[in-house]
C-alpha cells in the first residue's frame, strides 16, 4: 500500500449527455464558460457534443464550435457523440479526439432508437474505422454500449450477448469500448462481474464506465467497476442527463461525486473539488428550473478529505 | 454460483435512531403503527427506542410500551438503545431482545457525546455484561462502535484504534458489535478493509454495519461491507436520521434501498418491497415537513428486480 494508487479518468459529458434531453438550448457562451471552467477544475476529457443533424437537436447544433474552443485549452481532449457514417465525417474534420458510438445491447433498445438491429451497428463501425483510416485521421474511435446492464423495453439483457457484441465490435477494429447502465437497471455485483468478464476479453480496450443514479447506486456501481479495473468514467456536473423513461429520477453519476468517491479512497483525479463545485453552481445558474442532482454538494467534503 | 446466496438482515432503526433529532414527539399510536407496517413488510429486528431519561429526549419516552407490542408481533426482535447502566436495568426490564450500547472509536467525541473516554465506557460495558448475567437475562449486549471510520471533531480516526476497542469491548463479555458511520465520512475501500480486519479479530460477533448517506455513499459502503462478509445492516425507513452538524444532509441509509441493493443483487433480505414503499408513505404524512432520503422510491423497481 506504499506505492499512490492508479490514477483515474473522470469525463465530464453534461455538454452531451446532460443537455440532450433538456427542451432548453444552452446559449454557446454558456457552454464555452462551462468548457472552460471545467478545464480549469482539472477535466481533461470532456464530451462536448454530438453531430446530429441540428434539426433533430438543436441544443447540440454548436459542437463543431466547441471542439474548435475545447482544442485551444491545454491537454483538453474533446469528444462528440456520432450516430453515422455522415456524423463521423463531421467528426473527423472537427478535430475533435474521439467520436463516440452508441451500440445497444438490448436488441429492442438498438431497434427503438438506432433503428438497427446490433448487429447492423457493427457493420456501421466497421464502415466508420474504414472512413477513419482512410482519412488519415488519428480520431480515436469509442464505442458505448448502452443498455448493457438492462433496458426498460426488454427487461434483462444477457452477459453473453454482451460479450458477443463486444467481441464483434473489436474484430471491427474500434480503438476502444465502454459499457453503458443507460437506464440505471445495473447493481453493483453484476457490474463487478461484467467488467471483469468484459475486461478479460477485450484488456485495456475496454475504457469506460457509463453509470446513470436512477435507483441511488451510482456510485456503488462505479466502485464495483473501479474493483474489477476500470479507470475511466463519465460524469455529468450536477448530475444532470436522467432517462425520458423514468420520470423524477436523477441523471448520470455527478462528476463532483465521482472527485468525492475517488479523493475518499485516495486515488488520483487530477480535480479540484472546489472549482468543480463552482462549476456547478454556474451550471445550476444556467439551467434554472431544472433539477440538479448528486449528493456531496450538501454536506460538503469531510474534514478527512483535502479539496 | 448455484447456490443463493446467505440472506442479509436489515434492522430498521428509524424509530430511534431516525426520530431521535427531531424537534417533534411522534404520537405513540403512529409508531405503534409504524411497527406493525415494518413487521408486515418482514422486517423482524426493529430498533424501537432508548431508555434515556424522558426529560431528556421526550421522543423517546414511550420506548418500554414499543418494547412490548413488539413482542407481540410474530418474530419480531425488537432492540433498544441503552446509554448507562440504569438504561440496561430497563432494558432487561422490558424484555427487549438486544440492548444497544454506544462506544466511540473518536476519543473526542466520545468525551463529547458520552462524557466519559472510550475506555472508561468499555468499563462500563463489562458492568452491564455483568448485570445482564447476574439477572440471568437472556437480553443481548450488542455494541455500536460509532465515528469508526471518522469524526466531525478530531477527524481522522485511526484503524488501530478500532481494532484495540473492538478487542476491548469483546473481551468485556459483549455479544456483537457493529461499525457505525455515523458521520457520513466513510468511503468504500476503507469500509471494505477496516471489516476485513474486525472480522479476522471478531469472527461472527461482528454483526451490523451502520451507514449514513451523507455524502452518497451509503450503497456504496453497505456493498463494501457486504463484500468484506457483512450480513447485517441498520437502516431507517425514508432514509431520515441525518446528523446535526451536516445540515441539509442526508440521513441513514434507506431501509427501501438497502431492500433493492440487496435484491437487485439476488440476496435474500425477506423484504416486501411494496409494502416498505406504503411505510415510507405513512412515515412522509406522520412526519409532514420533514425531509425524507433515498433514492429508489423516485424510480421504483426496475422491470429485471420483482418486488
Amino acid at each position: 500500500m506504499s506505492l499512490s494508487p492508479a490514477p483515474v479518468v473522470v469525463r465530464e459529458v453534461g455538454l452531451r449527455d446532460g443537455l440532450q434531453i433538456l427542451p432548453r438550448v444552452l446559449p454557446t457562451a454558456h457552454k464555452l464558460e462551462w468548457l472552460r471552467l471545467a478545464h480549469e477544475a482539472g477535466l481533461r476529457e470532456i464530451e462536448v457534443g454530438s453531430f446530429v443533424p441540428a434539426r433533430l437537436m438543436p441544443q447540440l447544433a454548436d459542437t463543431a464550435e466547441l471542439v474548435a474552443f475545447a482544442k485551444t485549452l491545454p491537454g483538453c481532449k474533446p469528444s462528440v457523440l456520432v450516430p453515422n457514417l455522415k456524423g463521423a465525417e463531421r467528426a473527423i474534420a472537427s478535430g475533435a479526439h474521439a467520436m463516440l458510438l452508441p451500440l445497444s445491447a438490448s436488441h429492442a433498445h438498438s431497434l427503438a432508437n438506432l433503428k438497427r438491429t446490433p448487429d447492423e451497428v457493427v457493420e456501421d463501425l466497421r464502415r466508420i474505422v474504414d472512413l477513419r483510416d482512410a482519412k488519415g485521421s488519428d480520431c480515436l474511435v469509442e464505442v458505448g454500449m448502452s443498455t448493457a446492464f438492462g433496458c426498460t423495453i426488454q427487461g434483462r439483457v444477457e452477459p453473453s450477448e454482451v460479450l458477443r457484441l463486444l467481441k464483434a465490435a473489436l474484430d471491427a477494429g474500434i480503438d476502444r469500448i465502454g459499457l453503458a447502465d443507460t437506464v440505471g437497471y445495473a447493481d453493483p455485483l453484476q457490474v463487478k462481474t461484467l467488467f471483469e468478464q468484459c475486461l478479460a476479453v477485450a484488456g485495456d480496450k475496454l475504457a469506460c464506465g457509463h453509470f446513470h443514479d436512477t435507483r441511488g447506486l451510482g456510485s456503488a456501481n462505479v466502485f464495483a467497476a473501479w474493483q474489477a479495473g476500470m479507470r475511466r468514467f463519465d460524469a455529468c456536473t450536477g448530475g444532470i442527463g436522467g432517462c425520458p423513461h423514468a420520470p423524477g429520477a436523477s441523471g448520470n453519476v455527478a462528476t463532483e461525486d465521482l472527485a468525492y468517491l475517488f479523493a475518499s479512497m485516495g486515488v488520483p483525479t487530477g480535480l479540484d473539488f472546489d472549482r468543480l463545485m463552482a462549476l456547478r453552481a454556474r451550471v445550476a445558474q444556467w439551467l434554472e428550473g431544472e433539477p440538479l442532482h448528486g449528493a456531496i454538494w450538501r454536506a460538503g467534503l469531510p474534514k478527512t478529505v483535502a479539496a
